[in-house]
């Protein structure tokens, strides 16, 4: 990294110090919570492979996710259970929410689906957790093969989504850092340095900040930024580049998320005109959010400003997703998403239009709903195309 | 960090050059022997989500693995398709091995799994990579009924088992490069610091011999050598302490993973005896490594002189994994392994003694079968027990 700016806290709430760490009493609140979901939905119980689903009901992170089951069971009117290789039941001792649970271990020599087996109803379905492997899916359905499952996605999909007040603080503080890191960011040079020099010093302020982890550093300069899935390469950026910078990660658990399009000098005036389409369909969505409105309303409200000026077909992503302990998560705000936006429910806005080969635009939030039924912005530096060197 | 070591190339292996890459030819010629053992097993084909999998069979390896659908889609007499989100087509069209598959790309308002069922024999057993998530799973079982499933461990354990040529000589520099990293953490100081000091050491050993990624780097001091899944914390390390040093990563895209224990000061009786104990076993697991040879037979050899000398009920994990683009997969060395090693396969041998609140052993080297039909190791530091201070 060439020209690494000091990342200083300038606020309040980045110079905050951590916030209490979840109990136990937190943890055995939020399983009871989906054992009851589960219930309600007509599931016969919740499985939990690592990964954010098991963070957030136990606060257990593995250090690695193997080949080797880990799973949580929980049961509607029963006691937690986690199964875990023998292994590495001393770290599963070590979690958060340890107390809440009670470990089963096993060891190599044992089929871990035979010692699930006994804790789950033989006739039972099931939600899974998105992102257990395959390999568990298949070995609990041959276990109990009168067994079905769904996706957690699918079946709890609001599981995480609702966040409580000490979640919602935590997830202010990780915007306030992206802001924070995006006002420094506006310092430093662009014009002659690469996307990925851009990128490092992304990355940088925002650890400096007080993230833990940088989860994406998009640097899109010039035709770059018209594909929306570039990182940043190794793209010297230019004088007359319109610049896309989206960047997050996680701070104290909870994820941050943020997009600005800058611009190298003077834009053009057809820069300008998308930019500022980009901006108001970016409002017209966050002002969707409201008691009674459904997720596919905010990415209506974002599209029908897109699509009216005429540049529908450039906008190719969905407007938003939720953000909690990921950065990218249920539920999401897309056409056919009929759920309703409820109040803690945390999520981007973030509409943008990609002309092929030459440049991009995308503008993003994070918001969620107040208990009063209106919008809540966790990002709010200024959305006018900012002019950089 | 303190008292960093500067790494510094000492061998002709780790100062050799990057190897070249490997080519679409190679990556078609992978997929074609993948489709080929999936009809060889009965299988209409093989399902690969993004994962070490599929970073062998392509080169492709997604900036992040998210809930939108990324699958190779292989099937016997077919070319390779590789279905992926419309936002990561860019990405995928870049891969190393791109021109030897087709894109079939779809939007966020798409059906991911209605895409991908028209590929696939509706009525067909698919192989479906152990890392894919119970989301994609339950989608492909939902969108085509007729089908079945079977994790690729479990159906073609040795898609990745056997290296050619070219892989086992990466296999081999990785491990000259941890066979450095252990000469020089020898010469660091380990009475007064943590165990994360040390570890944080490893780690830029690893780095500064080539690795692109440090895997783990554990250091059990005194008891938390006892726990085999300890990582590094933050423990001061003392005289008198055994200590564990278990570390790998990847360089050039393949593993290394070797393990030695230490000594701060002069050992008991017991501490040598038990070192040598398992540097026994070690080599009995090794001598066990010839053409004809289950993987379970490794592990037999390994555990008898350790269960024979009485200290059978302290080696409480199987004797070895396989490695290759990552540090951990099949085969694996274990009771009930009954697939023969055959030339090419790499694996790990790593017999220990754990003794519960006082100390553990292990020792570890990756080792292959030759076409001469006997083993040889990756790892060649000595085995004997160092005295660090």
């Amino acid at each position: 990294m060439t020209e690494s700016p000091a990342p200083r806290s300038t606020t309040p709430e980045a110079a905050e110090s951590a916030p209490a760490p979840f109990t136990a009493a937190d943890y055995r609140a939020r399983m009871a919570r989906a054992a009851e979901s589960a219930a309600e939905a007509g599931l016969a119980g919740v499985l939990v492979a690592p990964g954010p689903d098991l963070t957030y009901l136990t606060g257990y992170r593995p250090t690695a996710i193997t080949e080797r089951l880990t799973v949580l069971v929980l049961v509607p009117g029963g006691d937690p259970v986690l199964v875990v290789p023998a292994l590495e039941a001393p770290d599963a001792a070590k979690a958060a929410g340890a107390a809440a649970f009670t470990v089963r271990d096993w060891t190599d020599a044992k089929d871990p689906y035979a010692v699930t087996a006994p804790l789950l109803d033989a006739a039972g379905r099931f939600g899974v957790s998105d992102n257990t492997w395959a390999l568990h899916l298949l070995g609990l359905q041959q276990a109990l093969p009168g067994t079905s499952y769904a996706s957690l996605t699918e079946a709890l999909p609001m599981l995480r989504a609702v966040k409580d007040p000490h979640e919602l603080a935590r997830i202010a503080a990780a915007g306030a850092a992206a802001d924070e890191t995006y006002g420094e960011i506006l310092k430093v040079r662009f014009a002659g340095r690469t996307e990925n020099d851009v990128a490092a010093d992304l990355a940088a302020l925002l650890l400096g900040f007080g993230h833990s982890q940088v989860d994406f550093t998009v640097v899109g300069s010039g035709p770059n930024g018209a594909n929306p899935h570039h990182e940043a390469g190794d793209r010297t950026i230019e004088h007359g580049d319109m610049v896309v910078l989206d960047f997050g990660g996680l701070k104290h658990g909870y994820g941050s998320d943020t997009t600005r399009t800058v611009h190298v000098g003077e834009p053009t005036a057809e820069e300008r005109r998308v930019h500022d389409l980009v901006r108001e369909a970016q409002q017209a969505g966050f002002e969707a959010v409201r008691t009674g409105a459904a997720c596919q309303d905010v990415d209506r409200a974002a599209r029908k400003v897109i699509t009216d000026a005429g540049y529908g077909e450039y906008f190719i992503h969905r407007t938003g997703h939720g953000i909690g302990v990921t950065t990218h998560e249920p539920p999401y705000m897309i056409e056919g998403e009929e759920r309703p936006v409820v109040p803690g429910m945390c999520f981007s806005i973030e509409p943008g239009i990609y002309l092929p080969g030459r440049f991009g635009v995308r503008i993003e939030d994070i918001v969620t709903l107040t208990e009063d039924g209106t919008g809540r912005r966790f990002n709010n530096t200024p959305r006018e195309m900012a002019l950089v060197e």
